[in-house]
């Protein structure tokens, strides 16, 4: 096992290799321009060590690690679409720096070659690889799904939220953890443990960031503090304030998530009032320390040795730390 | 072997049976929408007919030839996004019945599902499905690209041209009929002679496609004649018409080709006229004559009955009369 700084290094360099000079160039450019707009490259390092942690070299896990980065990035050209975003890690996106057209058709392109990722692993490995990549794939569509459909409903409950947000966003963790796993021929008992402290830590990794979004800190959260709030986005916190709160205090929080304003600071400011007053602050800090220590709690059932558990509890503790 | 008539029947009870009722239904109603719109099920058919030419059962094929049909419909969901078209079959295409939104998730949702049709098979034969099923869906990506850039490109060569129409049309003809080989374990050589018959088949279907837009039967036709002269389409009729034509025609068809006009009825004698008088309309049917035989050459290095190939072939007589 190597710190997480070795596998993201690993990673990168093995992804400036993908770099294709395919033609057509207006199908791969914008591929090439996605891929290489940076991040944290947090899930194909989740695969790495997860090959290692069951006793395989990480470098027998790239392709597998890159599949699941491209998939990342497909969804992210798709989503970016269907949510008008101008903007990516800071950088125009695909659809405002070529065209929607471009951005449909590359994101298809990518999503294929995804698949094709897997064509070097012998026929077992890479019919393991594509059942799982395709529950998964298929499952994130319907999390973004839930996730639109949910925009125009007022009535969505805490458990279908945390279906939409496992789907959306845990399910992918989960699955880059086992790929790692099925590289290396885990059992299956391991494949699925590994899966379910992916899954459980994404989910408390999302119910942290709706938190951050409202109580981080604006200088080292990255994104704007109270984007949600601006956006009326019906968040782990928003539903659960709902729930707790008078009449009075539910009336006054459905009345600002209606609303599109100019200035925010003050609904900002009355929104998170009610969160930290109704209880839902607190709540949503309790469910994520729920999620992190059932992560945890999958590990006592591994057959690792105590040594990589350590390891793995420390990089899910990093990522709740958001130190990672 | 059967009548195309039975596998026609056969396969679309089959489809009937696919339809999905899971969750969300915004994202799963699009779906069963697009695959009932109907159509005449080619690719499927040639996926069931290739199975039983090499001896093997068809209802081992339906997966693959469900898988085709699949990714058939989700490149239409993508390309009428792509091309603004209102309607598909008579009926409304997806995106206008539900949205933009909707048209590019159910279309990513139907591209996994094409993938996970072949899951029930063996690992080997999963692999080989796969890879093919990549390698074809990745040239139709491409083959709608060219298509794209040759839009506003008014240097288009003929070989260009036909490689557009390979990818677009005629790999995924090849496929079809390449899937139902694998399915039945056919040799190599096999897989590759047949995959060559469709593909030749396609690439003389598509251009006889181009040919019949313009001189084809308004009764029979089945779309409006002369939809690529007026929207100013740059097929092999008019890439060809260009390359035989003396200056003054040439300047002329490049004019009409950059108007967009209320009455059409001049436009398309005239143009007509010049496809007839430059040689290009023959030449277009001479290409269309040279890939049939090409596809009916590759018979002759096949391990198959001599009946057998009297059906292959009677079936592409049938399809390039348009009977089928």
């Amino acid at each position: 096992m190597q710190q997480v700084q070795f596998y993201q290094d690993e990673f990168t360099s093995y992804l400036k290799g993908f770099t294709t000079h395919r033609e057509p160039v207006s199908l791969y450019n914008p591929i090439n321009y996605i891929l290489q707009l940076g991040g944290k490259r947090l899930r194909p390092v989740l695969t790495l060590m997860a090959a290692e942690i069951f006793n395989t070299n990480y470098q027998k896990a790239l392709d597998a690690a890159l599949s699941i980065e491209v998939f990342h990035n497909f969804s992210l050209v798709h989503d970016d679409i269907m949510d008008d975003a101008p903007l990516r890690r800071g950088k125009e996106t695909v659809h405002e720096k070529w065209s929607i057209n471009t951005g449909i058709l590359s994101g298809d392109a990518m999503l294929i070659m995804a698949y094709q990722l897997f064509e070097n692993y012998e026929p077992n490995t890479f019919q393991a690889l594509a059942k799982l990549f395709s529950k998964t794939a298929l499952e994130v569509c319907e999390g973004q799904q839930y996730d639109v459909d949910f925009e125009t409903r007022n009535d969505v409950s805490v458990s279908e939220y945390l279906k939409m947000i496992e789907y959306k966003t845990a399910v992918l963790v989960g699955a880059a953890m086992k790929m790692g796993a099925i590289v290396a021929n885990a059992s299956e008992e391991d494949q699925n443990n590994i899966y379910e402290f992916g899954r459980n830590l994404g989910i408390a990794f999302q119910l942290q960031d709706d938190y951050l979004d409202a109580f981080g800190n604006p200088e080292t959260f990255g994104k704007q503090v109270g984007g949600d709030i601006i956006e009326n986005k019906k968040t782990y916190l928003y539903i659960k304030a709902l729930e707790f709160s008078n009449e009075d205090n539910k009336a006054k929080l459905s009345e600002l998530f209606s609303k599109t304003l100019e200035d925010n600071e003050q609904k900002i400011e009355t929104v998170k009032t009610i969160f930290n007053e109704s209880g839902s602050a607190n709540a949503t800090k309790t469910a994520i320390e729920a999620y992190t220590n059932k992560a945890f709690h999958v590990l006592d059932f591994m057959s690792i040795s105590e040594n990589k558990k350590m390891l793995l509890k420390a990089f899910g503790e990093n990522l709740m730390n958001r130190s990672v």
